[in-house]
Parts: C-alpha cells; sequence; structure tokens
C-alpha cells in the first residue's frame, strides 16, 4: 500500500478573482482522499513560505471555510513574486526545498500560477531525478493575461474577460449620453503586458457597427499616432463619441511601450502605468476632444463580484484535476482545459507537459485582430464569448460581498535554521 | 375637468447607473395616468432638445423597453451639461423653451440632475408667474455626488457607493496577498468634486483595526503631505500592505486640488485627473514602496452590474413621486427622501421646496469623518450602510448585461424657427 504523504499548495505572481477556487479545488479533492494524502499545507505568501519554513495548515480550517474560498478573490495564502533560480547553479534553494519537504513529509507539491510559475515548477519536478528527492509537482494554471500554451484559457482570464466587456458597455452608455456638450472621448486601460487578450475581451461589449468600443489598442500592433488620431476624429464625427480600450502593452513600432515608468519587478519585467493619459494627452492636445479615462488596474483582477461562471468553474476543476493527476501518479504535467466546442462550449481537462508550457508565451494571433487593428474578428469573439458566461454571484451581507478570511494556522517548525530569501 | 397636457422629461449633467430608473419611474406613472397626463416627450441631449426642439416621443417605446430602462445605465435620452442663465439677462432662452412647450401642448416639467439642474428647474417653475406661460416644473434628484441638499440620499449615489465600497474591499484583498514581495500600496481614485462622501462609501468596506481601507482622503480635510506619509509608512509597517482612496477632490490647505488639469466643463466646474498619480509618485519617491493605482472614473457611476437595490427602488420612486406631486398640482419642488430609521432602514418620499435646493451643496459633516481625518466614524458608517444595501442584478445574455436601447423616434417638429444653443 502507498504510503500517505502531505501536499504543498502555494499561489504565485498576480493573483485573480478565481485563484482561490483552485485552492478550494485542491484543497477539497485532497480531502476527499484522506487514504492517499495527508494535509495540505498552504505556502505563506507562495513558495517563500516553503522556503522559509512557513506554511499554513489548510487542515485547520473548516469545511465551510474552505468552501467560501471559491467565491473570495485574492490569494487567501499570500502569493509571491519570486522565481527560482536554474537547478545547477543555485541548488541551495532546491536543497532547503527539500529539507522543508522532508521535514513535513511533503510527497506533492501544487504551484497555482502563470508562465514564471510553471518553470519553477517544472524545476521542482525535476527533483527526483536530479536530486534524488521523490516529488510530484504539478502546476495549476492561472493567469488574467491568458498566454499559457497549450490550455484553451487560462483561469482568472474568464472573469478579467467578463469584467471588462461589462465594464466597456456600462461605461459607453455613460459617454455616448454625456457626448453632445461634454465628453467625446472615454478611454479604459487594462492589464496585459505582452498580449492583448485582455483589451480584446473588451470587444464583446459592443457588436454592430458605431458600437463601443470604436478602438482596441492591442500590445500585437505598433501603435500609429496619425492613423490613430484620424481614427478617433472619424468616430467621432460619424458617432458623436469614441470609446478607446488600451492594453497596458500598447507599443511603439520600435516596441518601446507608449507608457514607460522604467521600474521593473522582481521577475525583471517592466512595471507599467500611464499609456491611458497618454493617450488621453494626444486625443486632447490633437483633436481638442475633451476626454475622461479609467484605469481598471487591480479592480478588474480582483472583481469577484463579476466573475464568469465559467471562469468559476474551470479554475475549481484543474484544482481537483491537479490532485486527481497527482494521485494516478503523474508529475511534471499541467491540467490544460481542451475545447471540444464552442456553441454550446464544452471542455474537458488533460494533461499537459510542463517541459512545453513553461517558459512559452502564447500571443493573440494576428487573425483575432480586425485588419485596420482596432477591433476583434468573428473568430476572436468565437473564442471569447463561451469564456465570459454565466454569472457566479458571491453571497452578500450588509450590502457587500461576504469574504472569507481563513485563519491561517502555521504548520509548527520543525527545522531549527532559517533561510533567508 | 381638467385638460390633458402633455409632459417634458429631461436628463442633466453627469449620468449614473440608475438615473433611467427614474426615467422609468416617470414615464410608467404617467403612462397610468393617461386621463391626466398625455405624451410624455423627452429632451434629447437634456435641456438642449427642449430649446432645439428636439424630443423623443417615449410613447412610441414598448412597455417592455420603459420597464429596461429600470436596469439600464447612462442616461437613455442623452443628458447635457448646459445651465439656463437668468430669466432677466437672458429672457430669448426661456421665450424660446415656451415657444416649444406651446406648440407641443406641455405643461409638466420633469428634469432630472443635480444642483444645477435644480437651478434650471427652479427658474423654469417661475415661468408662470413671471412670464405668465402655465408649467408645473419638478426637479427629480439625480447626483452621484451626494450633495443635494433636504433629501436623505441622491439617487445615483447608492450605486457608486456600493461599486466603490465592492471594488476597496476585493481590491485590498489583491494587495494584501501581493504584498510581500510585490506592491505595498495601493490607490484608488474615485468622484466628488467638493464633498468626499463617495470617497467615505469605500471606508464600509472594512470595519475592524487594519483592515482596509486604512487611508481616505477626503476634499474636507486639507491634505497634510507629512503627516500623510508618516501614516502611510506606519499602516505598511504594522499590516504589510496600506490601501488608499483619494477623492478627486482632495486639496491642499490652501484650497488647490492635488490634481489640477487646468481644464474647465460647461459650467465652469474645473475638470480634474491624476490626483492619483500624485498620491502615487509621492509614496513612490519619498517611501520607496512599491505601487499601483487605480481610476474608476466613469465606470464607478455606470456600473450598473453592481447597483444597490435600494438606490434603484429610490431612483424609480422618485420619478413616481415627481408625476404624482405634478398631478396634485404642485410646482417648484423636489420629491425628496426622508430616512425615519437606520436600522431597518425606513424612508418616504416628501415634497421639499425647490428654492431651498437650487444652489445648495451638502457636504459631508465633518462628525461623519474620524478625528485623525483618513476614515469615516460610527455616525457616518450609520448613515451610509443602507444606502448600499442589496443587489439588483440586470438580466444577462451571452454574458454580458442586456441593456435597452429605445428606439429614439422624434416628435414632429411643429416650428419652423432654429435655435442656436
Amino acid at each position: 500500500m502507498r504510503r500517505i504523504k502531505n501536499a504543498f499548495y502555494a499561489q504565485s505572481g498576480g493573483v485573480t478573482a478565481v485563484i482561490n477556487a483552485s485552492a478550494c479545488g485542491v484543497i477539497e479533492t485532497a480531502r476527499r482522499h484522506r487514504a492517499l494524502i495527508g494535509k495540505v499545507y498552504a505556502g505563506r505568501n507562495g513558495i517563500i513560505g516553503a522556503l522559509t519554513e512557513d506554511m499554513i495548515d489548510t487542515s485547520r480550517e473548516t469545511a465551510a471555510a474552505i468552501a467560501a474560498l471559491r467565491h473570495t478573490p485574492g490569494g487567501a495564502f499570500g502569493s509571491a513574486r519570486y522565481k527560482l533560480k536554474d537547478l545547477e547553479t543555485h541548488r541551495a534553494e532546491y536543497e532547503r526545498l527539500i529539507e522543508v519537504f522532508r521535514a513535513h513529509d511533503i510527497g506533492y507539491f501544487f504551484y497555482n500560477g502563470g508562465g514564471d510559475s510553471a518553470d519553477t515548477c517544472y524545476k521542482v519536478s525535476q527533483l527526483s531525478k536530479k536530486m534524488n528527492f521523490p516529488v510530484q509537482a504539478i502546476h495549476v494554471p492561472k493567469t488574467v493575461d491568458n498566454d499559457l500554451p497549450i490550455t484553451d484559457t487560462c483561469p482568472g482570464f474568464g472573469s478579467v474577460a467578463k469584467y471588462v466587456a461589462v465594464s466597456t458597455r456600462e461605461a459607453a452608455l455613460d459617454v455616448a449620453s454625456m457626448a453632445k456638450t461634454s465628453t467625446k472621448v472615454f478611454i479604459l486601460e487594462v492589464m496585459g503586458r505582452h498580449a492583448g487578450w485582455i483589451a480584446a475581451a473588451a470587444g464583446l461589449a459592443g457588436k454592430d457597427a458605431g458600437e463601443a468600443p470604436h478602438i482596441i489598442l492591442f500590445p500585437e500592433i505598433p501603435f500609429d499616432k496619425k492613423q490613430f488620431l484620424k481614427h478617433v476624429a472619424a468616430t467621432v464625427r460619424d458617432h458623436e463619441y469614441c470609446v478607446i480600450v488600451v492594453s497596458e502593452g500598447a507599443a511603439w513600432p520600435d516596441g518601446s511601450f507608449l507608457a514607460d515608468a522604467g521600474r521593473t519587478d522582481a521577475f525583471g519585467h517592466k512595471q507599467l502605468g500611464g499609456v491611458a493619459q497618454t493617450i488621453a494627452q494626444m486625443v486632447g492636445d490633437e483633436l481638442n476632444l475633451k476626454y475622461h479615462y479609467a484605469i481598471a488596474d487591480y479592480l478588474q483582477r480582483s472583481a469577484r463580484h463579476i466573475a464568469s461562471a465559467v471562469d468559476v468553474e474551470q479554475a475549481y476543476a484543474v484544482g481537483r484535476a491537479a490532485v486527481e493527476m497527482a494521485l494516478a501518479g503523474q508529475n511534471a504535467i499541467m491540467p490544460a482545459i481542451v475545447r471540444k466546442s464552442d456553441r454550446p462550449y464544452r471542455w474537458k481537462i488533460e494533461a499537459a507537459p510542463l517541459a512545453r508550457v513553461a517558459n512559452r508565451e502564447k500571443k493573440m494571433p494576428r487573425r483575432f485582430i480586425s485588419k485596420n487593428g482596432y477591433g476583434i474578428t468573428a473568430a476572436c469573439r468565437r473564442y471569447l464569448e463561451p469564456l465570459i458566461r454565466g454569472e457566479d454571484y458571491p453571497p452578500y451581507r450588509d450590502g457587500l460581498p461576504k469574504y472569507v478570511k481563513l485563519k491561517g494556522i502555521s504548520v509548527p517548525k520543525k527545522l531549527n535554521t532559517d533561510f533567508v530569501v
């Protein structure tokens, strides 16, 4: 009979409205297999919690609290932007991981994140082979950027997509009513560092000619200022107002971002911000049109109140599948969503090898962007539409969503050594 | 028997998530009194529609379309920032109004707006007396700024309040999970030019010590940079992260706005924007903390998807009451909401004389702001809490809210004269 091992679960990178739904899927499924999996320990602040032996004992949480993770945004255990370096050159980190995992009898590693995390997870999956420590590492996909390869979509994306599409439709009605005497141009800045998936989702807000959004600025299409201003002016002339959705990753033909704040995050990515203002000033200065702009920032990826039901379901499903695949003996894989049909949207979960997932970015295909570069095509719409389906409202109390706060009881430390990250 | 007269209805100023619910209340109530009120003509783009004889015949809309106004944000007939000038010095405008009203047999004037519109409505209400044209003018209150006097609250505010409180709670969970290795300070910029009501609503997101928002910057409290930065640093030290909600009207001790874009709108108000960035740079430069900021802008006031049920109900109720009061022979009044109790929230509608409403701004009382100036008091909470109660979700199709688009059939013109506004 197989010996019972504990599991380690951690959240990594930017959190989403549904990353806790994946956590819920992992923990609830593990609890249903107590004969095979012992306890699920969650890293406090992601992988850092493993390195510093700072873990939360999820077995101390009630079933109701774990169930409530399904409707609670943010990262309930804390996330981290921390990328493990190469196994060959930074052996100490991996030795520490093994030390902690061994001390707590951890045989399963569930890592919930995006592309960078898939890379970390892949490195951990190699510990059996390269450092003779038996661990099964499964990557639980998550990223609002929707840029993981193989999987049809990434949990977290559908809810941002829905938020952006709904907000664009709503704000457009506002601007349309103000245009006669006031605001003529409205700009909404959305996330998406290198891929325009989130910006594309705004395209779902309107379909018919003249309907907002009138212009989407994708990172994939080099920004042509002259052409852009011409298009804005024509839109205002024809429809009295113009709604523009701009990706934070929109860039000039030379590849530099329209808004380059110059700061960098822990992964070495440039921290962006301010593209909305850049576009707004352009419109104000060169066309002399009154504008307003909104920057959705964290609101878009934490908006659990308007989460997509499909997204919530998929987020839970990849968490559940991760545990089931681990129990089936798999290692170095990611439960990927496979689309079987568009309408009705049917999908299933299949294991994708992490070697094929890590460090690859899925960009928007050019055929998803309209010929003039400012809109989405019917093919893109067919792809996106199912992902924002259904409303999965959280429960409310006194007019506010009831989000759970876990007890977060620490697993007693067994090691006497500190590890500085 | 009283002769049947038609009614004129118009939307004015910034629109809200529920201004159409008031339109719905006006039109549905008028339809229930066909023996007394003929048709309801809506000004296309507000009062400008009256001056240019450009009106929409609401009797051409189906009952279902009118009912759907209740859940549709924005201004379905178009709004306008256009303030009628003094009757004494700008007689031509009033003569034109009378010419149009006479041509279309209009005896009721329902004007749906905020403080500036109350002033316009009051001027129109004086036409009987001063220019011998019989018209009953009723002001239907609306403003997200919540700054109309007498009424307990202004329809439109409760839904923005709910949006801001929900968004703050959600974004706070996001930042809290990122704080260990990434963003430590999150700033949300909200509306509220001169009054901090909307910013105050963010305070509902948290209650216990340490819960977000940690700092609210009100227009009512002169900004003290040194004190502010000290408070941010202390919050990050104690709680690892800091959520700041800042009103667009936040100002320096000399009264100048933290963000002064220098532009002005049609009412002569300064158009603001950029205070979030000002605060963010301060935090980055002086405290060297990683920040993110969001600017809700139009998203907050058009977010019908998360409207407050109480707000929707009140918006409809003031529309209905306006018609009923007109039929009862009243003039120069505004249906005001009168609070009868906090918990349970009980309220009724009473007529308030427009002379006491126009051109008065209701500021946040100092006793609603905590002693240190960064939070709300229990009294403020008691006032605000009932206003965000209940969720009034719109219907959805394919993952997006089904908002109505009216046919908008024009009333045939009867005058051959043009009027340039």
